[in-house]
């Protein structure tokens, strides 16, 4: 079996933080709300019932385990998460972090947010990925 | 404890089709795309990692069965699911099924619909509700 390999738009638009055991971590490189991305390491699954059970619980507990962090760590009111993919055909899994003063609420980030928008610098990222094993979201 | 109620904005965007156990199944009234919205019956939670675990099993298998029945029913291409509510603050579930040949493709759902779109009949509100019975998506 050939290693698995992310989309290559999953690639070009976000950060790889790590992983939690099955699951990839990623972070949207458009930071203007604070976007994480999950992709279960498994071949050709476009739908979360098509996922083998044990990563399908995974998932989930990976989402409810980086939901309540982003609550917290970005002082969010609101999560969005979900597979919305339509143009990348490889399952992955928003979790979303939304403010009432964020720019777009109450839209949804999809189809709202513009080219070349707000980033992080590497410093952010490495105080966010130290947060984020601290929270035991990176294993 | 008083009975649970529906969010006013879900009883008046939406069909009630019936439940799944503790899972009221709703269908927006908006036809353009075939819309479910599954709303588990918990008092005051608003994100799926405060649903108490029973609950949260029974939604995602629920949401399982919903997803591929649309996706046989209705002649699906891909599915967006997910809790992405911001205005409603009542935990709800969206389960779409998305075609490449409908009218919003390849752009999400939400915040791209046009009011006074699309609607369905009693007839056809009755047929899917045997289908969605014979497939035991309801009981």
């Amino acid at each position: 079996m050939a290693a698995f390999e992310l989309h290559p738009k999953l690639r070009t638009d976000t950060h790889r933080l790590g992983r939690s055991g099955a699951i990839h971590i990623l972070l949207h490189r458009e930071a203007t709300v604070p976007w994480f991305i999950l992709v279960p390491e498994a071949d050709n699954v476009s739908e979360l019932h098509d996922l083998p059970p044990h990563l399908a619980a995974q998932l989930m507990a990976t989402s409810n385990r980086i939901g309540r962090f982003v609550l917290g760590y970005f002082r969010c009111d609101k999560l969005n998460i979900g597979a919305i993919g339509i143009v990348v055909p490889q399952l992955h899994w928003h979790v979303i972090g939304r403010r009432r003063d964020d720019a777009l609420w109450p839209k949804p980030v999809w189809g709202h947010l513009q080219a070349g928008g707000a980033t992080r610098d590497d410093a952010t990222l490495a105080t966010l990925r130290s947060a984020l094993l601290e929270a035991q979201c990176l294993a």
